[in-house]
């Protein structure tokens, strides 16, 4: 049992924000990075939430990231935006993109937003849901240190790479939220596993030589499962190209990994795509939200993706969020 | 043992655009579904090549689609075209939005191609690598009638929604080609077993409460299982938002069946993202493609995605393709 405190979401959002600062990032990168940890407190996805902030802390202090690093933002065509990290956070340089890319999606129906020289943007769908905030149908990939080998061999050469799509309704508030690695399981997964000395289901991950196991310190040297076999990795490849390839970010084969303090910035990359709805539909786009939400919603027992982080979302508002004192423990180490 | 003949490339082409137009299609519209058919056929993917002219040649009389429709484009903002295939066959649709699309990629650094009243397009990847050739990274989507679950649920609410990326290689050249449904099987996979009285595999379909069958009849009637599990009904979702609610399209729910004379034209769409890597990679995009797909080709056993259909392509440009004598009766027939 995990001893816990229940705090605001104010209050996690200023902890982050100080402990950021502490570690020696400048306000304005430390901030979208404290919003961003609130809202991921809020929707339950606890893994990437405060427990992160000592590990952002440690990767300015030791270079892994540069917390007073000023994102470059330029525009190389009327539809795209290009920004490069400078291997700061990846979530100042998401939101000077994004400050760019919605007018831009607006005025010309679809547009684009490569991001390289980044680092771990945290949950992938918060980004995404941003767009969708805007009225826009949001696209995303990021791209990771590989784990997942390709069909036929045994060596990593892409990440467990999410792919995120976030849909607004007819009021522009988001209704679908799809937020998805291309692993069967998340690695962090395994390595609780192996930390804790347990053997992991058949299917999670693979040796080094590209067969099942059940022992988790075995798959991390090998490689993770991909969903659903060959058509995991399409999806991670998918991604692979979108968040690297087509933002001149370093690939999963040759990124420093995010865990550790080793190997330096990672230089991984964000690729958003932005459409203006009513631009490609003309006037069906609200009927047809409306059509596939209820065809799912209708069904007894059957669930949109984002239902779970919305209905967590509306609670943590008005009941905060139970968090870890371990993690709070850590927090305060730093602020001291 | 299929009895069959070998015909070259041209022949292909040419039976077919004989067989559409005897039944009704206009030389324009029947001209791209008789490449598209050939291509299909050098390919290796007989289950979608001349197989489905005398389906095409059914449907053109039943009217499903209308053989003499004249696809109708328009450019609602500067990156986005959209394309109205008035219950005509896809192929005219989409070469008709591409010659649109390329230069305003190229233009834009990103462009959306949006294609309604549409109808089955064959192999999507066929579309997508042809956006390749023009140097574009090609994103495309299709939708179908309704034959996944949602999560949770057994009611079908989307098709097995096959996505497609194509990429071209520094010489412009496709070099990597993804095309993959949202399903574990092809449906047509459980049809086939259905026909020859054949058990299936448990984690290829679901009976009509979402439990695993071996009864094809039985998995018909039900549904098909989501490639990964949730996961791969997050693909299906994807796919519907862009190839349907994104385009006004008609949503697979509502949508009538590919197969079969019943239910007038399904009015599924088409949804495709062409991207200038020149304008998002900076100078850094063949240099990252070279390297991943040296990453993967360099494993022993290891493949990339499109390199079956490569293989096969080249070799049918010289011997010609084996095509069944059975099909090749039918077509002879239509043409009698």
């Amino acid at each position: 049992m995990t001893e816990t405190r229940t705090l605001s979401l104010e209050e996690i959002e200023s902890l982050s924000l100080r402990a950021l600062v502490a570690a020696g990032t400048t306000e304005e990168n430390a901030r979208p990075l404290a919003v961003a940890t609130a809202a991921t407190e809020a929707d339950g996805v606890a893994s990437h939430g405060l427990a992160y902030i000592p590990i952002y802390c440690e990767h300015v202090q030791c270079g892994k990231v540069d917390g007073q690093a000023a994102p470059i933002l330029s525009t190389p065509k009327p539809g795209v935006v290009a920004v490069d990290a400078a291997t700061g956070f990846a979530h100042p340089a998401i939101d000077l993109g994004f400050e760019a890319l919605i007018p831009t999606a607006r005025a010309q129906g679809i547009a684009a937003l490569a991001v390289r020289n980044s680092y771990n943007c945290g949950v992938l769908g918060y980004h995404t849901y941003r767009l969708a905030q805007a009225g826009l149908v949001g696209l995303g990939f990021t791209n990771a240190p590989a784990s997942i080998a390709p069909s036929g061999g045994s060596r990593p050469v892409v990440g467990t790479n999410p792919f995120s799509l976030a849909v607004p309704d007819a009021d522009g508030q988001p209704v679908i939220l799809i937020d998805q690695s291309a692993s069967t399981i998340a690695k962090s997964e395994v390595m609780k596993h192996a930390r804790e000395g347990k053997p992991i289901p058949v299917g999670w991950a693979l040796d080094s030589d590209g067969n099942p196991t059940t022992d988790p310190a075995v798959g991390l040297k090998g490689s993770m499962a991909p969903s659903g076999g060959y058509k995991g990795v399409g999806v991670a490849l998918l991604t692979e190209v979108m968040a690297a390839v087509l933002t001149g970010a370093t690939l999963g084969v040759h990124a420093s990994p995010f865990s550790g303090t080793a190997g330096g910035p990672p230089k991984t990359g964000q690729f958003f795509i932005a459409i203006d709805p009513g631009a490609t539909s003309g006037s069906s786009f609200a009927g047809n939200v409306a059509g596939l939400v209820e065809a799912i919603r209708f069904q007894n027992g059957a669930h949109l993706p984002g239902d779970g982080r919305s209905a967590k979302r509306r609670q943590a508002r008005t009941d905060g969020v139970a968090v870890s004192v371990a993690t709070l423990d850590k927090i305060t180490a730093i602020l001291a």
